[in-house]
């Protein structure tokens, strides 16, 4: 780690809410494993926490990650390998956050995310947050993030806007447009 | 379309190269066609075209799109029905090409993009191109574009860079990124 203050990013399947505003859990994918992985690793992020109490998905993906990680996979893709090297599994975003705490060594900032956050952080202000703090960066699949996680009290970015009213990027695509805009942003030309 | 010139992306299965290096047909995949096609909708891009030349995969990709334009999935999903209502699929370049420069009723300009791409237009250069004519943004699937598409004389953007040396984005996430730094830019705040 450097002396920027490290960045997680963690990817909540539950508490999440379905299309209806139902509270689920949603299903742990393949895809979303492997792109935010690849996505992290290109922006230097230090762990990608994927966040799911159901233990039979919690072996799925660990399955996924022997393979690519010490399986047929890790000689087959070596970047892929680098990529997943930071992929961790856990019960809850309360774990994640004390994971992410005992690693840093220091008081972590969790930093929410939501397509419907309108009165949040700017960018700005969010990359201003990162270079201060070691910042875990949460994500939710399905349609969002639960009631109960804005909640707590922590900081929110307001949602990502692109040229029309439509507001349903897919999460992977979200987390790229994210990291992009906090860790490179107004700097590239 | 607005009063900017319109804009569109072609995701490129032939010819790209393998990671080999040999020139190949890349498969179409499902997750390509819907994130590309909600993240060109999040961003106003006008037509997606899926370049492939294989009759099989063409009639795959039909399939889906009318599985959610007209189908049961249109009813179940009708934002998604929006965000796929602008594929089209074609034989080749060439033929995204011919169909953009006549939607667009005037000369367009094809701007290609690749991960090794180090002395192309900057995002600001590109910016101004988009302003001025209507593009047509190239992306390849696999390990990139052939390089007979760069021996057309056609502009190309600089590559994405991350903050390490890791240059393996996904193309889905490539389109993100570089849609969200060419359309909105520097504006972000």
């Amino acid at each position: 780690m450097s002396d920027k203050p490290p960045l997680a990013v963690a990817l909540v399947h539950y508490p999440v809410l379905d299309r209806r505003g139902d509270r689920v859990t949603s299903a742990v994918t393949n895809l979303d494993l492997h792109d935010i992985a690849r996505i992290a690793c290109t922006y230097g992020v230090d762990s990608f926490y994927v966040v799911t109490p159901v233990a039979a998905q919690q072996e799925l993906v660990a399955a996924i990650l022997g393979h690519w990680r010490e399986g047929h996979g890790a000689g087959y893709n070596p970047d892929r390998k680098d990529a997943l090297a930071r992929v961790q599994v856990v019960d809850s975003l309360d774990a994640a956050c004390q994971d992410w705490e005992a690693r840093c060594q220091r008081r972590i900032q969790p930093l929410l995310t939501g397509a419907r956050c309108t009165d949040g952080l700017s960018f700005g202000e969010g990359r201003e947050l990162l270079q201060r703090t070691p910042t875990l960066l949460v994500l939710g699949t399905g349609w969002g993030l639960a009631p109960e996680v804005f909640a707590q009290g922590w900081p929110m970015l307001t949602a990502i806007c692109g040229v029309g009213d439509y507001n349903h990027l897919p999460v992977r695509a979200a987390t790229a447009i994210i990291l992009d805009r906090l860790l490179i942003g107004r700097e590239v030309e």
